[in-house]
């Protein structure tokens, strides 16, 4: 089964690659990545056979010849800016490389007429502001988005949604909502949490000083290997046309998981405010509904958070170890 | 007072200048074209001051130097791709073009922090397809853009949104439906029927022969002197982070309005369906309310439709008549 991948640096490939490496079927993959290189080599995976590409997915003449070429069965979307922090900065570029990106790919599946499936991997950040009342959120609520990075999203799933109807691609969205594991850059929150914990301990301190925005707020978590097998199930098995929230239904507070980082490290936890990770319009509280997926693909969360945390620190203990002894 | 208008190569534009310049106020206009030249010379009105640019849109760098240096009090942004029909070709390009110019203007005002209110004018196919027990259409329902035009202008509403609540600027959004008069191309649906149904009068035929395309579907057709007076009242009274419907709230059939063309030009007319002017997907029946803007400005349309296509016939009329005599 050929299958392309969009953003293959980023973590949630990695996790991609290896559920399908512990699968039975063949997998010929062929990747793109720009900047960063790839979490891992060609070869990591030996029942996957991988090639990597260098690429600007906003260069559509470039990724146009490589889908002609390469042939997919399946593409999973996953190369886009994706922090809402970043976006708040770069509102203009962010939506400019999104849904550049977006129509890049569309318009070659259009153009060159495939029977190719196209994973669209949104967010739940396309929700927005959602009233109390409306939770846990089901894909039909309203989109209202309230980031640059939420009105980039909208905009992919409308053009996603369109392009199903109206010139017969076939394409299924997701609403991702948060997702941590192992390999996530620290710019996310919980990956942040654990290098500087990890950091400092590693440093002989029990004492953690950790620079922390708004912790009040509650938020959807779903571990990352929970996440990628939602996408091959939805590959597989999701209508076209259509959205599914991916998410844990799990509401927790920020604030609560730090016990369980102090748990599982033996420290204690002090929190320092950064006014620069409070973002200008937020939530207090999301949490979503995954019962479309699960009636559709059977697809559950599996993997308790506990779990994911203490995976989450194992990989910053390995990470940060390689970095001390490389200096 | 100072007034940049983009897109005033445009019928509106032009309309929105003659308004102005009735009006006992002075004012101060930069029209900002790209490849079409006005439909009127910077000294055909006396009492407007009135200086042309031309500039890609896309360029913010040009274009943030004309807004610090202009510094208007009022932007009216009229300057996108608006053809529902060029957008069904040339998907991808329309997206492009109109989230890039949007964001160029607003990320201007956000790095400028200018005290200038901006009015983006979108448009009823924000709507997309629509229940028809949601007639007549209300500014709180749910946007489900069913073209590549509509995604765009959902974007540009989203956007306009944010940037209003998130960065403090102060933008009123519209959503205008159809609207007709004078200068407006033949690409869109009256002004290429009177323009067919003069040019063959001009021939000395009786019996019409009109191409169209689906002619069973009800609009809202709105005169588009009446449209810019609402801009203006909107530019001046309207809420900021607002949006408002302008429309006329009264359906009719295209099929119908042959019957008036007849009427004015005592001609008979024969349709010939034209495959190519059929949209991928189509609401049957689209009109609104203009009961909010009516509230908050006082504005309601004036000008029945009679007089709006007796005016369009005689536009075309005197316009062909030029074009004959000059051949």
């Amino acid at each position: 089964m050929r299958i392309l991948i969009t953003g293959i640096s980023g973590f949630v490939a990695r996790h991609f690659v290896e559920l399908l490496s512990g699968l039975p079927d063949h997998f010929i993959i062929a990747g793109i990545y720009n900047r960063n290189m790839p979490e891992f080599t060609e070869n990591e995976f030996p029942n996957v056979c991988c090639r990597f590409h260098k690429m600007d997915l906003l260069n559509s003449g470039q990724l146009q010849e490589l889908i002609a070429s390469f042939r997919p069965a399946y593409i999973l979307h996953l190369g886009s800016r994706s922090s809402v922090v970043y976006s708040w900065k770069h509102p203009a570029e962010t939506i400019r490389q999104n849904t550049g990106i977006f129509t890049a790919i569309i318009e070659s599946l259009r153009t060159l007429n495939l029977n190719c499936r196209l994973l669209s991997v949104g967010s739940a950040e396309e929700y927005g502001i959602v009233e109390e009342s409306a939770l846990p959120i089901v894909e039909s609520l309203s989109p209202n988005p309230a980031s640059p990075y939420g009105v980039s999203r909208v905009m992919q799933q409308n053009l996603a949604e369109l392009y199903t109807k109206n010139y017969g691609l076939d394409i299924v969205h997701t609403r991702s909502f948060n997702h941590i594991g192992a390999y996530q850059s620290s710019d996310f929150v919980l990956s942040s949490f654990a290098r500087q914990i990890i950091r400092q301990q590693q440093m002989g301190r029990q004492e953690i000083e950790l620079s922390v925005g708004n912790i009040e707020v509650t938020r959807d978590f779903t571990d990352v290997r929970d996440v990628v097998k939602a996408y091959y199930l939805l590959l597989q098995k999701g209508k076209s046309g259509e959205v599914y929230n991916i998410c844990s239904n799990k509401p927790v507070i920020l604030k609560d998981l730090l016990r369980i980082f102090e748990a599982i490290t033996g420290t204690r936890i002090h929190c320092v405010l950064d006014p620069n990770s409070f973002h200008p319009s937020e939530n207090k509280q999301v949490f979503g509904s995954y019962a479309k997926i699960r009636k559709e693909t059977g697809w559950t969360p599996l993997i308790p958070i506990e779990s994911t945390l203490a995976d989450l620190l194992n990989y910053w203990s390995a990470k940060l170890l390689v970095a001390n002894c490389e200096q």
